[in-house]
């Protein structure tokens, strides 16, 4: 990169806060998303106060070079993986919890703050910040808000969106602006808050948030339930909701993601079943609305267990690493569709179809509770023909999920990866008017371009 | 106005669809919102499709008109009120219920269904559409929708934005847009969907809105809680949250819209105690919360009793009526800030000082659990000297509001009536930001101009 343009960098912001190592190029290149452009950035900063980032956007601004943020880097759609001439803007030194105050039940975060250390914070005082996504021991609140991710107990509790109250955020031009409210309901003006949740970075850099807490329940009550197959699962998920209890967690496994679990877990999943249901309640009437889902899952031929707390929560911990399994690879690609609930059982049904015709290997799990479902397909081998089938299945799958009434994503993002199937959801009319908001915030094209929104193949 | 736009008008819909009559101009003039400058629209336009409200505004495009879209006219903001030159589209007769799916738990409704109808629709299959203003019997969900209106239950149930998960828009050029997804999760693109909730019918009309739905609660318990001032009855509110007990609702009323309400409808309320606070709890452990509740409240001095659910439906009702009293007149004028929960005590101390110094009556009734309140001042008479110390205490109440952390509007809206003090709360950056979404969405500025934001004083 320009040499001129590095030392202004690390004029700016403290020299070690500035790499053009071979080593951090390679590692910041990417994300756990597929890579389908390989490509190094030019540079990458650790910003430690919002001054920094700041500094550093103004910088990129006069010399138009691109800013990809990034938390953690576990986004699986590629969203921060770099583009060509890109400095990569690592948030994640910033890391203070700026305030936690248990009477107003809200928190105000940095970015860099990872999602469980949030939470062990809010513990203490009987509170939890809700959304958790599976990647919650190393993803970020940032990049969390950035992708509005989901999580398991958002069946119950609701995703990011729902629980951000304010933002603190640095726009294009180095301007730092505050949105929201740190009260719970506030309608002043347009919600500018949520139109920068879920927009990955393109609209703006969140350097700090207010976000609502929620009670730490007093009762968890966890039932497995095994059934003989995944169509069945699925339609454990519908009769809870004709049961009319809420659990807080609701999980689908399939039978070859046990397999995979157990290969790598030593534990004997699959000798149960061919499909796990896994459901959680919490409050006051757990054990009341866990007797009423395990009567009404009986009731469906589904073989219940109560699990103790201990093995509950391994059982849940398992299900959270399940995802790091399926990470894509050349020969695994997975997806993020979410569906209506009636819909469950005829998308499972589709999914084995199309597998099956395209001769390709599927493995399923769910946030089921949401219908967003995260099928992996893989193949044995990277040669063309498998490829070809894989991506075949692939684009399959999606178009089903959208001929259903689904999305193409539930919670990971569009990034850079999912860009070639949003004009299948949405319109052009609505993807010219993202694409104008985008050129509103950020008329030079700085902001992590190339990412979440799209205006034609 | 000219004859022959009327003329168009009357043939783009059907004549009777189209009025200019001085009774239709008088009562369609203004919601029941604060009036500051009594304006007449030009024409009325009765919408009864999709098709109806394109041709409509395309016309006004053509012709360079405003456009008030009216659901119920049950705004408190003035959004809804006529401005010079406007047609004042009303969308009540587009009532139709399109889609009740009570396995994927959501309805498909046009925007002129009246809240309480689509609740007895849902109510069928045990089920409820949770956000439930006060003016839920009359209300439309456009309306709604456009003000994100919250309500009583909205403590535990989220506001109408957290039930709306698509909506279908006719722009300011006629076309038709859908955002969001049928799923109740989803992140593709931009929050068009969250843009749009709120945004006072300056963005957009809404034809058509996809909605969840949530469980109906079994067990319903409500305790009245008396105290012998409100500012106990505001800590209860903190005492509740700290014995982490989520109530469905959580109203606060003091002591002299007791009398207002005594004196209205024959109750004693007010020989009970000097504020009261009014809890429900919902779900399978509605009884075990209210009996957490009940202590609570007792070991702050708070006289409970629990109500049989025919003295707890009328009480809630009771207080939805309130509101109703405490409409805006010469004399009288309410407000609608959100504070931090742990500032209630402080604010409503703030407000009762604040009335004594300024000479003014204040009652105070609040959305406590969400720390939404609407303090209504007051005079006998409509002399000078007094609508003076009116605006003045009314004044001192917002930016104390502000002081302290809240918002101005917790669910009102800003409509006309709170541009004023929109810049108080709101930086220019952000207001600007506003105004050029509006421009993006607006460019003639033809939807409901002078409404929900305001760069400038
Ligand atoms: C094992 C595993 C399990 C997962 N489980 C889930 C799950 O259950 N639910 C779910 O939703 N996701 C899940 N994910 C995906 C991922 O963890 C989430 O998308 C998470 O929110 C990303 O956070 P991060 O800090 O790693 O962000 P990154 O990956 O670093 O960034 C993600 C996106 O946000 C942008 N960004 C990051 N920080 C900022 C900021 N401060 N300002 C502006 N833009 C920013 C980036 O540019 C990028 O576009 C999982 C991933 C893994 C690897
Ligand atoms: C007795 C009483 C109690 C109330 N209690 C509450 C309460 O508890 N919580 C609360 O939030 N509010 C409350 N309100 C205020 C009011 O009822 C709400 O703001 C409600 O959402 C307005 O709905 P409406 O159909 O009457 O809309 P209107 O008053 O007709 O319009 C309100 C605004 O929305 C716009 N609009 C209406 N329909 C559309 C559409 N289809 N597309 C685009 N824009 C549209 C209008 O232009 C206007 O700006 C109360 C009002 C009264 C009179």
């Amino acid at each position: 990169m320009d040499i001129g343009l590095l030392q202004e960098l690390k004029s700016v912001v403290a020299p070690e806060q500035v790499s053009t190592s071979a080593q951090d190029l390679k590692f910041f290149a990417s994300d756990q998303g597929p890579i389908t452009a390989y490509c190094e950035p030019d540079v990458v900063v650790w910003a430690e106060s919002v001054a920094d980032v700041q500094a550093v956007v103004r910088l990129a601004a006069i010399h138009d070079i691109p800013i990809v943020a990034r938390g953690a880097g576990t986004g699986v759609s590629g969203g921060a993986h770099a583009t060509p001439g890109s400095l990569v803007l690592v948030l994640d030194r910033m890391n203070a919890i700026l305030e936690l105050n248990a009477q107003d039940e809200i928190a105000r975060v940095e970015p860099g703050v990872i999602n469980a250390d949030l939470n062990d914070a809010a513990a203490v005082h009987g509170l939890m910040y809700a959304p958790d996504p599976a990647s919650y021991k190393t993803s970020t609140i940032g990049g969390n808000i950035a992708t509005n991710a989901g999580g398991l107990r958002c069946a119950k509790y609701g995703v990011t969106r729902d629980a951000v109250l304010a933002l603190d955020v640095v726009l294009a031009d180095g301007t730092l602006i505050h949105t929201g409210h740190r009260t719970f309901k506030g309608v002043a003006g347009y919600d500018l808050t949520a139109l920068f949740v879920g927009s990955e970075g393109t609209l703006g850099i969140v350097v700090g948030a207010t976000v609502r807490l929620k009670y730490l329940p007093v009762d968890i009550r966890t039932l497995a339930v095994f059934f003989p197959d995944v169509r069945s699962a699925a339609a454990g998920v519908l009769a809870l909701g004709k049961a009319r209890v809420q659990p807080c967690i609701l999980e689908m496994i399939d039978g070859a993601s046990l397999e995979e679990l157990d290969s790598h877990h030593g534990t004997d999943l699959a000798t149960r079943g061919n499909a796990l249901l896994l459901a959680q309640f919490d409050g006051l009437a757990a054990s009341q609305e866990s007797d009423i889902a395990a009567a009404a899952l009986s009731d469906l031929g589904g073989v219940v267990s109560r699990e103790d707390p201990a093995e509950a929560e391994r059982l849940v911990d398992l299900r959270r690493h399940n995802r790091g399994l399926d990470l894509d690879s050349d020969i695994t690609v997975g997806e993020d569709v979410a569906l209506p609930r009636s819909q469950l059982v005829h998308y499972v049904a589709a999914l084995e179809d199309m597998a099956l015709r395209h001769g390709v290997g599927v493995r399923i799990i769910a946030h089921a509770g949401d219908g967003n479902l995260h099928p992996t397909f893989w193949v044995p081998e990277a040669e063309p023909a498998k490829i070809a089938a894989l991506n075949a299945a692939l684009d399959e799958s999606i178009e089903k999920a959208l001929e259903l009434g689904g999305t193409i994503t539930g919670e990971h993002g569009i990034g850079q990866y999912k860009l070639r199937w949003l004009p299948l959801e949405q319109s052009e009319k609505v993807r010219h008017i993202q694409q104008n908001i985008k050129d509103l915030f950020d008329p030079q094209g700085i902001l992590n371009p190339g990412k979440a929104i799209v205006m034609a193949l």
